[in-house]
């Protein structure tokens, strides 16, 4: 049982649009510990990063509002729904937490760079707000998400009870795999995984015969044997957990240049 | 005076589109080291960060073409011109090094997440093929990059004189103030300034009377005195060069999340 605090305002965003069902599941786990407030992509997000939009505008649209949980659409990326939500629209209400997700596919490894879900989280932990980003290792749009409610409700409880004693900013990038909730192993907390996506370009004629590419990847994983990461974890039957930071400074080739 | 080895062929790519003055500036150096082979946006790419087109078709368009220098446009992101580049188009080329720019507006501190320069730049480096960014201070289409030629010149031959000295994947994330050229005082090797952007929502409405939302932001500088940080090197009169890699783990979470 988790304890129902209706003082806590929750706020949920996705990247794959506030119709997807993984939304509906984020919003699930949200409810459990408070009041929820969401502002979801119009339109399918995936893959936009850090994307923001500077040259249009952006539109707002209320979805559904209930006492407990209010949905509103923005016709914009992931990371430009926590702007407008943090520095103007919601800007003046207390947000105990952020649920990015739940996103239909894993953003383990370096997914986390290229992924919308985890571009709004990271986004979300600038503003000091605790956040989680939530997938599963799955695309399929009918994704079943009863694990994943699980296993993201119990990180959520376990971030709320020791949210004093964990440095800010916070953001969590949790993978669930896709095994009956039985089969799960537990939580591990991991390091992102090294390795690099490479992509095959499918070449066709569209009806108007001009050449058009498409493309569709598949991950190298540079190190399958390593058990601190968070790729070894999901194989392994775990939820994997990696804590997420934005210094992207090299420092083992900053000496090095230094010298030059 | 710089060598002349034509042998060695330079990618070209950035966010601002191929028909930016910026762009022409990146050739410019580029053809200063050998053959320049370019694949950069269709449209203007500012603020898209690492992202990839996973939902639509992409058209490449042969935009000119002379001995030394071969451009072509994609209707993507910068993300997507290097995936496209390295997985397809020129897959069986050997390439010595990638440029992205030269971006009209800075890509210190926080920005490195959000540019689409600098996701190229990051992207071409997961080839192990040595990658620089470069940018200067200045948003203005018709800004002028005479001091950012000579600086990125000097760097690309830097990189290049020590690149089996070097690690990789090696990234350069360059940033040149908006100083006559006899003003900067030389180059500086820096770490990424910590801080975030906050945003100003515009609220208007269009002329079908449907309210928009339009963001401009200010960059809040956490750390204004660090003489290590790319923000002061910058405000100090010197290029910033910060080497930038992507493993986002924050390891100093990692053990206190492992002992909850």
């Amino acid at each position: 049982m988790y304890c129902m605090k209706p003082e806590r305002t929750i706020f949920v965003t996705n990247d794959d649009g506030y119709a997807s069902k993984g939304f509906a599941a984020a919003i699930e786990v949200a409810s459990r510990f408070g009041r929820v407030i969401a502002v979801a992509p119009e339109q399918p997000q995936s893959g936009k990063s850090q994307a923001i939009t500077l040259f249009s505008p952006l539109y707002l649209k209320k979805i559904s509002e209930t006492e407990r949980v209010t949905i509103y659409s923005l016709s914009g990326t992931p990371v430009d729904c926590v702007k407008f939500a943090f520095d103007h629209f919601f800007r003046d209400q207390h947000i105990d937490l952020t649920i990015s997700g739940i996103n239909h596919g894993s953003n383990a490894a370096v997914n986390v760079l290229y992924s919308g879900t985890m571009g709004a989280a990271i986004e979300s932990s600038f503003y000091d707000i605790p956040s989680i980003g939530l997938s599963i290792l799955d695309h399929d749009a009918d994704a079943d998400f009863e694990a994943a409610i699980e296993y993201g409700t119990q990180i959520v409880d376990t971030v709320l009870k020791n949210i004093d004693t964990l440095d800010k900013p916070l953001c969590l990038n949790v993978n669930i795999p896709t095994l009956p909730k039985e089969e799960i192993r537990g939580v591990k907390y991991c390091r992102q995984t090294r390795g690099y996506w490479h992509e095959d370009f499918f070449r066709r004629e569209d009806p108007h015969g001009r050449v058009y590419y498409w493309m569709n990847g598949a991950f190298d994983n540079h190190e399958p044997e390593a058990e601190d990461s968070d790729e070894w974890a999901l194989a392994a039957g775990y939820v994997a957990v990696v804590p997420v930071q934005v210094d992207m400074t090299a420092y083992n080739q900053l000496e090095k240049l230094r010298k030059l």
